[in-house]
């Protein structure tokens, strides 16, 4: 019997699906297991695939069988429709970024990124400032060709890429709200902690040691060994498709947390990706919805359930026994002042929960002014310095520490760094919907048990998959549309208790 | 400017490359890296990447620019019509062997194996019989296509497909040069041997250390540990592409020697691998000429250069050191008589230097007469017992032992055979004109210094890549046609030394 148009389809994007799948792995290889010197070879395979990958999406066999699948598609479920729906996205977004665009792009921005580097090294913004200005220049190109495509603004159709659904005006509201109580809210948590600052932890934590801390709670989380690797790398990452994931985190010989919630952060990426609905993982449908979810869950994962105190109780006992450690510093209420503690960093990756989206708000600002050329690239470390200041009643003495210290916009990611606090966002609706579900959570937590959590996630997130818009996903999931409200109420409870 | 046809032909292959470089990649990683549970997802990407790397290589533009560039070859000089000969001989293989017929085998060969399995682990060959009845009839279809597009016979075709330019009539003639003396020969050396046994090495031999041993001596070989790796899967390989090549070896704890040589076998290989022609390395004439060649790089390497009394001297004390080993067992004559000794084996992996042909020659009648129909695949059993037996004057009792050991022909690797042998025979006519280039040679390797070998290697084969035919190659550089008289004179010498 012949396929129709639409199985046809499915057939398409399935090869598609298998070749993310290896470039996903050649780029998991390259920051993992590669030797230093094949980032040329490794870069030219990469460029084939990517390009062949682009160039199977753009055929006009796939545009002739979209079409002939969406005049028929009042014959289609639910789910096929949604895949279908999600085919003729993902085609769209290739068709309005032609290779020509995105070679100037690759290259724009690999020049961009090692004078990134160099102006790091000195100091000096001005050696870094032209080459980012290409790169703005060719980003603004792609903005426009997109928006074209999806009938949206610019930058909104640059933040679609990243999140689908989710606009500027939806941004705009949340980071309102945000901005309305977070800076009272970390002066209050400062104040609140100075009277009660952690004991310092010393000592030197083995990586060995550290690495089987973090297997045994990876396991307890239900990272599945026998279709995954944890392995460690300069910035942790989840690398791989259902079936085969892989992350990583870097632990440090002198922190007991941070390799650990680096790993716990990144599984909260992999356990979205092994959720997602299996009989749809090779198809457009099957994927997760966007950046902004993918970090809901890695955020809800690190923060909301592991710096808690009910994850101190579990985590004790395993300090003591993988680590060795005992004393007065390593109780519960001293590890949990740890996880917890606020500072006004000047250094978003060093932020804690309570700061970062005030780091995220102020790259907003800045990308948005910048693309609409109502900021100049030469004008972007005042600025920032500026805009920091207001926001946090701290501002950096050298670019290093302002400007300059993300990769972000050198490699061209405008429109990205929202789905960092939106994620944040989400993961406090979801974590207040599931303390309603499950009375018992905390109980559960400090026993190690995330078997229900985990149930409750691949229900009512990870199962859906791309089938929903992410707003319809977090309604369904939690009953109220997307809102600060939920986060802020998280926040104040955990960063304002009673003593 | 407008490229040329050759020039277009260069960007297609270039693309090419990077797609088995990516493929090889994934192998690598699927047996060194991946987790267990991985394989249906791994078997999807690779299915994916090499059904796109057949499409690319028979696209009806590629016809095109072949026909007008091989209209122009005139004006072309030799490295680049070397190029286009090879670039045609690559297409041909494709056009002849079309995805219908590879996938049939693709499918045949999975239930093969899968029977091989089963029919090994209860020693019952009734098991495995129709399976491979099936590949045989696929295989034989295969090489009736093959030799139609090359214009060879059936058996040629596929040997030619693994070495391009050695046909049976070759093959004939060295096989009968060796079977007329090596029987004699195994005798002899055996009863040589028999007179002085080697002491026994005893003790357990960490995998660590004897990691650290393997790293030294590879480096000492020049392997670029910068852009290659060393790691441990099941059986010993070498994946990659120059510029990032991987070798592996299986560390076996209660024997010093299986895991480190199995390294410099594979390092053999990939030093051939790393000396191609840079300019070419990711064209059709930058790639290695052939099984044949590429095995007797892995030949001369274990077992003409290290498997040598002057390598004994230099490794020694490598030996003591990393080994922490002492002892009249360890001095180097009795390493030496390890590394030497001639016994009547019936497995192939098992087998010595000296033997190790016989097992070959064996497969290789057995192969032709299935291939041809003059043995029936029910016959195989006691065809291969009765042919050991001839032989090597020791028979199987039964067919783990006997026809069941390998995987070639279950996996349809016909016409793969021969290479192994022949690779040992090349390997002993590169090395005695080694060795009469440079008359210091003994003392080089007994010093640890191989880099005046792999300058004669990189410009006598691994240079050349794969502009000449094999035989033109080994003439060019040893000054005498392909013979076995070499490798018959080095294993005489070797194997009946006085005492």
């Amino acid at each position: 019997m012949a396929l129709t148009p639409y199985e046809q389809l499915e057939q398409e994007f399935r090869r598609l699906h298998a070749f993310r799948g290896a470039l996903s792995l050649l780029r998991w290889d390259a920051a993992v297991m590669m030797p230093r010197g094949s980032a040329d070879v490794r870069g030219e395979q990469l460029a084939a695939l990517e390009t062949e990958h682009h160039a199977l999406l753009t055929t006009p066999k796939v545009a002739r069988l979209l079409e002939r699948a969406e005049a028929g598609a009042s014959q289609l479920d639910d789910w096929p429709l949604a895949n279908l729906r999600e085919m003729r996205r993902q085609r769209d977004h290739a068709i309005a970024t032609p290779p020509s665009l995105i070679a100037r792009l690759a290259k724009a921005t690999a020049r961009a990124e090692v004078y990134w580097v160099e102006a790091r090294k000195t100091n000096d913004f001005k050696l870094f400032a032209p080459h980012l200005e290409e790169v703005v220049k060719l980003v603004r190109d792609k903005a426009a060709l997109l928006g074209q495509a999806r009938g949206l603004a610019p930058y909104d159709a640059l933040v679609d890429a990243f999140t689908p659904g989710i606009s500027t005006a939806d941004i705009d509201t949340i980071f309102k709200a945000l901005s309305r109580r977070l800076p009272s809210l970390i002066n209050q948590a400062i104040e609140v902690q100075a009277s009660r600052p952690p004991l310092p932890l010393s000592g030197k934590f083995s990586v060995a040691r550290q690495r089987q801390l973090a297997v045994d709670i990876l396991k307890a989380l239900g990272f599945p060994f026998d279709r995954g690797r944890l392995d460690e790398s300069e910035h942790p990452f989840t690398e791989g498709v259902p079936g085969d994931i892989r992350v990583t985190t870097r632990f440090d010989a002198t922190d007991p947390f941070s390799g650990l919630l680096g790993a716990v952060h990144e599984t909260g990426h992999a356990m979205y990706d092994l959720g997602l609905p299996m009989p749809w993982r090779d198809q457009p449908v099957g994927r997760d919805r966007g950046l902004a979810l993918e970090e809901s869950q890695s955020l809800l994962f690190e923060m909301n359930l592991c710096r808690s105190r009910a994850f101190v109780k579990y985590l004790k006992p395993l300090m003591e026994k993988y680590l060795q450690v005992s004393g007065e510093e390593w109780s519960e209420e001293n590890l949990y002042r740890h996880l917890t503690r606020v500072r006004r960093s000047l250094i978003r990756m060093d932020a804690d929960e309570l700061t970062y989206p005030v780091h995220i708000m102020l790259r907003y600002d800045l990308e948005r002014k910048i693309l609409e050329g109502a900021l100049r690239v030469s004008e972007l470390p005042e600025a920032w310095n500026e805009n920091l200041e207001q926001r946090l009643n701290t501002r950096p003495t050298n670019d290093v520490e302002g400007c300059l210290q993300d990769i972000h916009w050198a490699v061209g990611h405008f429109g990205y760094f929202p789905s960092y606090a939106l994620g944040a966002v989400i993961a406090g609706q979801l974590y207040e919907a599931l303390r309603v579900e499950r009375a018992s959570l905390d109980a559960e937590i400090a026993a190690g048990q995330f078997g229900g959590v985990m149930d409750w996630l691949r229900d009512n997130v990870h199962g859906v998959g791309a089938r929903l818009p992410v707003q319809e996903l977090v309604k369904q999931s939690t009953g109220k549309p997307l809102t600060a409200a939920s986060y802020l109420r998280y926040l104040e409870a955990k960063y304002l208790e009673a003593p």
